[in-house]
């Protein structure tokens, strides 16, 4: 816990200075919400459940469609755009494997009315930066759902098509993407175009100047190329230019628009995947539509990345110093030095009524660096015996003498950690 | 969202210094355990459901149950005792009300093998430090199971009926509780020593010497009363002194044994009760029994009893300033500013590409202190316009000494904060 505490706090902080707010939205929702945004392939997998008033309630999938009937419930007369965090838990059934459980974390941002390539590139920006600070290494993709949406379109595709061409382009596997071009009796020069697109490769602008080539003359796919270049601007001045562009990122979510990203780490398998995001809409929440952009950061996945790549977080002892009665007559005694020393750093005290030998060894197994033994010698003395219980060293000091000695060790802990 | 947090930051930090350890357990369990070991009264409100291999599962109604599965499953080889904390949501079917919700959040302590008064004392002076370095006005109450408990059993009344008739006596209602006492046909001399004891006033001490008259000659009843003496003095060295003592406190859930306590803040209404514990068993989990001890925080009503008394956390405006490009054509030059702030505090862009004029009606919306404007002069001459958005006054200054004045408004946020 104390680990997964400190990625959070870090992933929180830099929310904070960007001007996120947090937000919690209840752990249930109606099963209608989730019905109605999610997508099929998270409704299979949703828990799902009566109460007694016969409502049908489900277990969050995920977070995006909670927040935006937040919005639509409680934050609508808010200037905008309205930026938010969130650290949640949410639930799937699925196969728990390494890397899928079916509760699990995920921080993410959403900004709220943010229909712009800049808030696009704010939140490509941040989820990019919380990545770098916890100095992993990763991969991040960019992509934009509009410039196959409006080629297909352009070729009056109908939206399921479209849905099932792009969920096989996000696949890598051209192969299959031939087979499903021809179910759907796609023409030869657009199959072409997709196909080559499908396949480019290089630095993001040469991919931008490669595909403007095999889409010329189609404006409106012109149009999505252009945003992309831009983002590459803006990106650029978050100081962000480690990425690559890939047109067949499609997401699993079928609230997704626009710019979407990914980013994956390398060695984490199968469930490589640890972030992803991108600009979305819920119409069904605002008159007219309503574009917001956000991204989720799967937490578990980020605490097994850390861990794989040797991100060791330096964790702290439980307590510094561990308070040792000699026998039960000095507890009084060793409850005044106990209640002094937690003014300082985490103290504890023998609640078992156990013997100096039975303390000792519990102290060691708790790995306490400290021991402070309180019995006649330290009474009469008005002193306390410190005990380094690394080198078995033991003498007999000021109470406030031993305070600042552990105090300081302590500090260092801090430092480390 | 802010006060919420600060509020549970110094929850954990009271934990810390006195070595507990966080933990977290899944949102839903086996249907089972809570049946098995939560009481009755709670069952009732459980939000149950089936997965897909038709487990039977529940969200948890509480956290004590769960963390006793927890160790049973991971923690039966540590060192004992261990000291846990947790701050956990649970979900309860009832009518929402004030201080009641469906979804609530918890914030406890457990010390699980921590079967002397040492520990009930450690866990009621750390929940008593937690109300009071909230500033809150509450009462605590403590008392013991066992006293009431032993006098049935020696006149061999059965747990069903011990059961009921505690649990009238906690309703502080003398009629009712005479009523319930003839229904099971206790003899004369025992009802007229509960009805005593249940009307008992004054100091801890005095209570306890009025009691032990009342119950002379039960040895295994003094025994508990002289427990609650010797907690007296334990508390007495964590520097707890103001609570009284209420024999007749039974608690809602069956597991728990010896020594109970409750706090109170007056002025809640009919929720006022913020905080309960006691010392327990769940002899299903490890052969022999296990006494364990530890105490439960309602944590919306805490935010609630803050709000009524006036402890209003001071929060922070969401960013200290928002920069603020005069036209397009100043947005590079304005990124450069915003990374260069947000290293120093919390710091925002315009990301709709709005004029001026929006902008700065925008940051006045968001109560954000400052305003730093980058235009066409300020580019010219390697400077920025610090606005302050209260007063209204501009100047053209160094980057560096904008930065330097807003960061040292920050930090008296952080102080008041």
């Amino acid at each position: 816990m104390e680990e997964r505490n400190k990625v959070k706090e870090k992933m929180k902080n830099l929310c904070t200075r960007c001007g996120y707010q947090e937000v919690k939205t209840p752990t249930f929702e109606k099963l209608k919400l989730f019905k109605l945004k999610s997508g099929e392939e998270i409704v299979e997998d949703i828990y799902k459940f009566e109460d007694k008033g016969g409502r049908g309630l489900a277990l969050r999938p995920e977070l995006t469609a909670p927040i935006m009937r937040f919005y639509s419930n409680e934050l609508k007369s808010r200037t905008k755009p309205i930026k938010l965090f969130y650290f949640s838990n949410c639930f799937r059934y699925e196969q728990p494997q390494k890397g899928r459980y079916r509760e699990f974390w995920q921080f993410g941002t959403e900004i709220l009315g943010g229909k712009t390539l800049e808030a696009d590139a704010e939140v490509i920006s941040l989820a990019d930066s919380i990545l770098r600070e916890l100095n992993l290494e990763f991969d991040l993709k960019i992509g934009h759902l509009g410039v196959i949406r409006e080629l297909l379109k352009s070729e009056d595709i109908e939206e399921d098509a479209q849905d099932k061409i792009m969920s096989v382009m996000d696949k890598e596997d051209v192969e299959e993407l031939k087979t499903v071009l021809n179910s759907y009796g796609i023409t030869k020069e657009i199959k072409n175009k997709l196909i080559k697109l499908f396949g480019l490769e290089g630095e993001p602008r040469e991919i931008l100047d490669k595909a403007g080539k095999i889409l010329e003359g189609n404006k409106s796919v012109l149009g999505r190329l252009s945003d992309l270049d831009k983002l590459i601007d803006l990106l650029d001045y978050y100081g962000v230019s480690d990425f690559s562009l890939d047109l067949g990122i499609a997401r699993g979510l079928d609230y997704y628009t626009g710019i979407v990203f990914e980013a994956f780490v390398p060695g984490l398998g199968a469930q490589n995947q640890v972030c992803g995001g991108g600009s979305y809409e819920f119409p069904e929440f605002v008159e007219g539509g309503f574009k917001s952009t956000g991204f989720a950061i799967g937490f578990d996945r980020i605490m097994d990345a850390l861990e794989i790549q040797g991100e060791k977080i330096q964790s702290r002892p439980r307590s510094m110093a561990y308070i040792v009665p000699v026998s039960e007559e000095f507890r009084e005694e060793s409850m005044k030095v106990l209640r002094e020393a937690r003014k300082s750093f985490p103290a504890e005290i023998d609640l078992q009524n156990r013997g100096i030998g039975a303390q000792l060894s519990h102290i060691n197994k708790l790995e306490i660096p400290y021991a402070i033994l309180i019995g006649e010698e330290e009474v009469k003395k008005d002193k306390v015996s410190l005990k380094d219980m690394k080198t078995g060293d033991q003498d007999l000091m000021e109470l406030k003498d031993a305070i600042n000695k552990i105090k300081s060790k302590y500090k260092e802990y801090d430092i480390r950690y």
